[in-house]
């Protein structure tokens, strides 16, 4: 199912981020960073919300906006029952909808915020996600204190809130149209390789996308996905290849690669993750290069791993869905 | 914020409902019950699943369609990463959209539906939400087995599936306009004593809905909040008329006292909650007087405590949201 949109800008952006994504090559670009994980907060919870409440008043300010002039606030984020969201949404005093698609979060949010402002619902949305390290692992791999070690193709959660501007007042970079995925099972039981379980959905969407609009893979100047990581993007390239005859070896990348330097950060391993990290790429390194024309179009596609521990532990498969939204620098 | 909504019905819908809800003054009208809360499945977690996955299935039918003939389907419940809505979807393969408000994501997926309908984004859309008590006490006050008596005003989580097709195809029952819910923070730090916690959420949202549509109260032949319970319900009257001077004591209800007989049926304390408790007496009871005309407007208030224990541990406040829908019998 994709929606084209009319009239959709994505304004000024802002990103928080942690000490892990200030060390990685994309460090430079982030509003404000943290160089430890509590942020200046009593845990790693409500370092996460502290992080996501700046990311969205940053972003306010960066538009010249008090919070009365949003219409809606739509965040998500990993922590149970989305509170990183409602307890950074709360001073705001806005009206909110609480989405939840794991690192698809961000695109979940966009391609909602859009639908409302194509149609004159809204006139301006704010879109924001968060993730945190130590919140996450506390939260679906407790006890962290454990430190057993992972294998290779775990990722690692990425730190940072993550806000954007929608609206109809016309920017650099169009939202143009947005793909809404399906809820895929590729049997993968893994919580460790998450690449694998994500790259079903990456692909099922990406197809999809590219049927609804006729397109060709070469009409992007990028097709980014979330975050599959090393291996996930393998994965990808190879099913693309084989099952759909679409070729992403020239224009494709994936956003947990692209955040940090995986050769020095080696406790990243694969990749980062969570929903921010897809956001903290696209509102730096991506949104930089459209603005400056250098990438003119972008398919953003966010990947979510939708774990469950208890699921896990009862034997089910970890599901995955994607969601994609195509940006032109105008 | 109160969207109006263009052509957008509400068709046939499901429910499913556990024993409790079997027993209660609604039991005759649900489409199916189970009889305990296995529900022949082998966990509370895939009763659940199951749950919602049937009540999906049952709307399909009751509406004489297939799964591809729905455009979208957005679901959400309480479960960690709303897994019960994930799993439910899966075999539907259709696109989904994730959402979280707590008791209030029914109204929350009925306004996302209904704004892509009127907007002819999609034409056919399947708005979902389970809850089940078991899953949910073993979730949010882990040790269940611990058996400690609980306060009056502790509400007990209703278990269901509970699916609704809205679709551009006139029925009987208009959905007329959405208003999406800020979130609340009235300083309630009580998780046994959620009605306090949301009756100040369901008084800004029935405030703010009738300031946006120019209407009074006496508008409505029904007001009714998601889940307040008997106590709840008294705050939020006597909140309205003293912070809004508008009076509740003629056309309000609460849904979390309709589902059930409190007086029989003891255990159940102060109410229904859950987000199928609003859906269970929507989808039946209201749905119903509504086809018969005996309730011609109807004001849909589902309201939800955004309660995530670790931030109750931490000291946090206990927030709130309620989003509102109303509803016309044409």
């Amino acid at each position: 199912m994709t929606f084209h949109f009319r009239n959709v800008y994505l304004n000024e952006v802002a990103t928080i981020a942690g000490p892990y994504e200030k060390k990685g090559p994309l460090g430079k670009y982030f509003d404000e960073c943290y160089t430890d994980l509590y942020c200046g907060a009593k845990s790693w919870e409500k370092a996460e919300v502290k992080i996501l409440n700046e990311s969205m008043k940053k972003a306010l300010q960066k538009n010249k906006l008090k919070s009365d002039d949003i219409d809606l606030v739509i965040s998500g984020d990993l922590l149970n029952q989305i509170s990183s969201s409602s307890y950074a949404v709360n001073d705001l005093n806005r009206p909110f909808f609480g989405i939840y698609g794991a690192c698809s979060t961000n695109v979940e949010g966009l391609i909602i915020g859009s639908s409302l402002i194509s149609s004159k619902f809204i006139d301006k949305c704010l879109c924001s996600v968060s993730s945190h390290n130590m919140s996450s692992e506390k939260q679906f791999r407790n006890p962290t204190e454990y430190g057993a070690p992972k294998p290779k193709t775990a990722t690692f959660t990425s730190t940072g809130g993550a806000s954007a501007v929608l609206s109809s007042a016309k920017s650099s970079i169009k939202v143009e149209s947005g793909t809404i995925g399906k809820v895929i099972d590729l049997a993968q039981t893994d919580p460790l390789d998450m690449g694998a379980v994500m790259a079903g959905a990456a692909a099922d969407t990406i197809y999809t996308h590219l049927k609804d609009t006729g397109r060709d893979a070469s009409y992007y100047d990028l097709i980014v996905t979330g975050d599959l990581g090393l291996y996930g993007k393998e994965i990808l390239k190879d099913f693309m290849k084989s099952e759909y005859d679409v070729d992403l070896s020239k224009n494709y990348n994936d956003c947990g690669v692209i955040l940090y330097d995986l050769k020095k950060q080696q406790e990243i391993l694969a990749g980062g993750s969570g929903p921010v990290c897809s956001a903290l790429v696209l509102y730096t390194y991506i949104v930089n290069e459209m603005k400056k024309k250098k990438l003119k179009r972008v398919l953003m596609v966010a990947t979510g791993a939708l774990f469950n521990p208890n699921f896990v532990f009862q034997k089910e498969n970890i599901l995955s869905i994607a969601h994609a939204v195509s940006l032109e620098a105008i």
